[in-house]
């Protein structure tokens, strides 16, 4: 795998989908003309699926998107993103703002507002000043194209406390057409699974049903954005959505086969990337660690225990120090918020530390501490919690905490 | 109230509980000859109620102690504690050292074996040398005295990361008799609510049931140590321990009457100020803030929402900072994990921060950042949620997240 811990490497033209476009600019509302607002659009109808944030507390263009999802049927010509206000807790004028949007690139691009949805990242209550985005819209329309430069504009236009944008690509075969998948996200805090991501936007010209395309996207998302987590704080505005618009001639997906594991598996690969890449551009993230429980009662137990070791900030202070603290990955899982009907023995798993066991059935193991702290100065760190006791199994992917997260968010408004 | 971010002020000798002794030494544990064990004891036979923690991994000590406690039928004549060594994931060994640490003490004090409690706090998975701690028991029995000086040297050698000792006392009134309670507590990091205390003991010269003595700490824990969070991670070893001998001579209290009203009410006191302190000691805090949530339509939905604010790292970040970045505190309230049967609107509360309104019913309201940034520079920062949906309420006390807290974490073994 290569380094998360850089930018993606270029994009290759023969990497993108037909038929999309994507722009980007600088509306005013970020400081210092840095580009704030992002354009995809597809020149014809699209199967469109989309996942939005768990969380109550749901942004306006959320909830605009979603309105918008369904009264489109799912045929979405165009995504506007825009960055440094979030657009939530922000009333009647935030929803109103996020229509007015919608309408505004509908106008300058001939479909219906419907078919627009829109995306927003950054500073929570906040008013949106709209007709700084409404003036950026016309000029957007205009400048769209199809082009590494566009797509890798667009992603640097999304980012907020991101260091590096995120992009991956991934080729499939329907029949015997290739068809393209491209997706670029955002997102370096507040990122918690149910969405984990933020703002993720994957597009394809596979051409493909909307549930099926639905689907794709719901079992995908379990194994790559759910599956992360920087600070266990689970935005208001996560959003996650694919546009396929079958540019590429390849034949329909229309059933549960073949061609719709590949697609599966060629969405699963770009989210995989993705995700990974959130984790690893997590605010002040030096390492990352993949905390895989296995041998649980249900995967479910898994994932609940798995997760509770990753947002320990006792575990993720230790891999910042690349302390081998095995004792608070142990205590985690003991405190790992069970439902009663799920109660078993979390006392007594064996521990496995970047390839070295250093806890079997719960209790220390003799090893080099020294040795392994070297071993865990690295980028990728792999922890194994196996209770023995059934088949249930989650893998959930953290970065450290360090005193650089403090630094970011103690100073992101003040 | 008296700052909780400097040393408690001296121990006067008249609220001193009567019949009890207290010693600390230094037995090697920890570096340098700092002291590393500590003693209670009572002269006579008391009522002794305890509360241990909620993790599913339960440290040595803490099994044993449970054991003794019921083997006892609560009359327990001393509590002994080591820091340094959790004596937690140690298998066997470590169940045999903790009976050994009691037995050495037992023999001590010509008492049974099971009228001693034991106690450890430090690093879990750690063999311990329980021959330090069985080299040192027999001096601290010679050396226990019933002073000031004792009370605050034991609650010295019980700290771990603690930059400071805790200890409160209260007095109160049993029919015409004054009886004493004086408490004293460790813990700076691992610590959130069941049982938030890590290490936490109180001792009263009142008499009372068994029975009322459980009863009251269960009151009092709810309000106190069970509503403080440093950082999310509920230890190993958490213990809170209440003895009360009756060699004040006052009555015993044996029902729920007037007597023992006043008698919770200095217990809470005596508690409030340790949990307080607990999370003032917070590792790296500079700040802490009361998160209080109102009109919930139950104690516990309002409980859930508030702890899940006060554990927030964003949240913390922006404390840190003085930064009334409400719209975090919004975002944490819209992911609480209520159940389903819990569901009820999130998104639109009245929050007040550091008394200034700053979100009514979930929208933005217009407020002078600055002067409110500088409202917030202070040691105590009350924050209050108000759904008004209801009557439920709760109360939560965090501290920040600062740079200091991940110095802290990294650096502690490695």
């Amino acid at each position: 795998m290569r380094s998360l811990f850089c930018e993606p490497p270029p994009i290759a033209p023969e990497h993108l989908p037909q038929g999309f476009k994507f722009a980007s600019a600088a509306c005013g509302l970020k400081k210092g003309k840095c580009p704030d607002l992002a354009l995809i659009t597809s020149e014809s109808n699209t199967a469109t699926a989309a996942l939005f944030t768990s969380n109550r507390v749901q942004a306006a263009p959320v909830l605009v998107s979603r309105e918008h999802l369904r009264a489109s049927g799912g045929n979405i010509r165009a995504v506007i993103v825009n960055s440094a206000n979030a657009n939530c807790a922000t009333g009647a004028a935030g929803l109103a703002a996020s229509r007015a949007t919608a309408a505004g690139v509908a106008r300058e691009l001939g479909c219906r507002k419907e078919q627009v949805l829109v995306c927003s990242t950054g500073v929570i209550g906040l008013p949106l000043d709209v007709q700084k985005i409404l003036g950026g819209v016309g000029g957007l329309a205009r400048t769209a194209e199809n082009s590494p430069e566009a797509v890798a504009r667009a992603a640097r236009a999304i980012m907020t406390t991101d260091t590096r944008p995120k992009w991956a690509t991934s080729t499939s075969w329907i029949g015997d057409v290739p068809v393209k998948l491209i997706g670029f996200a955002k997102g370096s805090g507040m990122i918690n699974p149910h969405m984990a991501t933020m703002l993720a936007f994957v597009v394809t010209d596979a051409a493909i049903s909307r549930p099926l395309a639905h689907r794709a996207l719901q079992a995908v998302t379990g194994r790559t954005f759910n599956c992360v987590t920087v600070d266990g704080d689970t935005s208001t505005n996560d959003t996650l959505i694919l546009m396929a618009n079958g540019a590429s001639g390849a034949p329909v997906i229309r059933s549960v086969e073949s061609d719709f594991e590949r697609f599966v598996a060629a969405l699963e690969s770009v989210c995989k990337e993705l995700a990974f890449g959130l984790v690893a551009d997590g605010e002040g993230a030096t390492r990352v660690a993949e905390i895989e429980v296995r041998g649980a009662p249900t995967d479910e137990i898994a994932n609940q225990v798995a997760r509770t070791i990753a947002n320990s900030p006792l575990v993720k202070t230790a891999l910042a120090g690349a302390d081998p603290n095995w004792g608070r990955i142990l205590c985690a899982a003991g405190y790992a918020p069970l439902p009663k009907r799920m109660l078993f023995d979390l006392a007594h798993p064996d521990i496995r530390l970047a390839g070295t066991v250093v806890c079997r059935a719960g209790q220390a193991c003799a090893f080099d501490e020294v040795a392994l702290h070297e071993k865990m100065l690295v980028e990728h760190v792999p922890v194994v919690v196996d209770f023995k006791r059934g088949k249930g199994q989650a893998v959930v992917w953290t970065c450290d905490l360090t005193s650089e997260y403090v630094r970011i968010n103690t100073a992101y408004r003040s």
